[in-house]
């Protein structure tokens, strides 16, 4: 898919995304919710909508620390095209492993990102995650 | 949550949803995809991510004709908010009735749109969709 942004945004997103995973991998909420705006929108494979850093921080804090204790996941930038100045939309492939649970093994999902400039840093002000069914043949 | 969008933007997206809604009534592929910008980005519940107005009216015909033939959707704008001069995030709340398929009866979405303001009319430049699930409790 098209791309395009210069090299140095593009570089910032997949750092975003390897950060996401890092935090992930040591089970900090904090952390993960750390490239998210104070007001983003997050949906959650379960259709789940909640707003702001805070609320990210505490749901993914939760899904560490029980369902997914012990998990890693990745996250590669699939697409990403400037929708205005300082206002990106990116695709975002995930790869979550997890140990037990109830997906355990891997689970593939594909996520929508809208990413904005605010301080000279891209954060992530929406995100919306969805897990990648493969219909039976 | 908050709505920072003048009330006639607020009544252009009400009307874009309820065209959604009319145009998957008639089983009208093209319709629903004329909601969407040309080079629109979709990702369906199966987690299938596909460009343009073009795959957006194909795929829907697909399904409409098949798996959610006879089926009834409606789409309810839950939030939006502007991310910058001609950019809106919005939050949807769709339920499918179906009569058949692999989703008889009411199933419930959430979606995360992203608007844009384009020749005076505001188009869907990104849409993703997640059903909702209830967790056991």
């Amino acid at each position: 898919m098209t791309d395009t942004l210069g090299d140095h945004d593009t570089r910032e997103f997949h750092a975003i995304l390897a950060a996401l995973g890092e935090a992930w991998g040591r089970a900090d909420g904090a952390g993960f919710a750390a490239a998210f705006t104070g007001d983003a929108d997050f949906v959650n494979i379960l259709g789940m909508a909640f707003r702001g850093r805070d609320a990210i921080t505490a749901q993914h804090q939760q899904i560490f620390d029980t369902i997914y204790k012990g998990s890693l996941a990745s996250f590669e930038l699939v697409s990403s095209r400037k929708l205005a100045d300082g206002v990106t939309l990116a695709h975002v492939a995930a790869t979550l492993n997890a140990p037990g649970g109830p997906r355990p093994g891997i689970t593939r999902t594909m996520a929508t990102a809208v990413l904005v400039k605010a301080d000279a840093a891209w954060r992530i002000a929406a995100f919306q995650n969805t897990v990648v069914v493969t219909p039976p043949v």
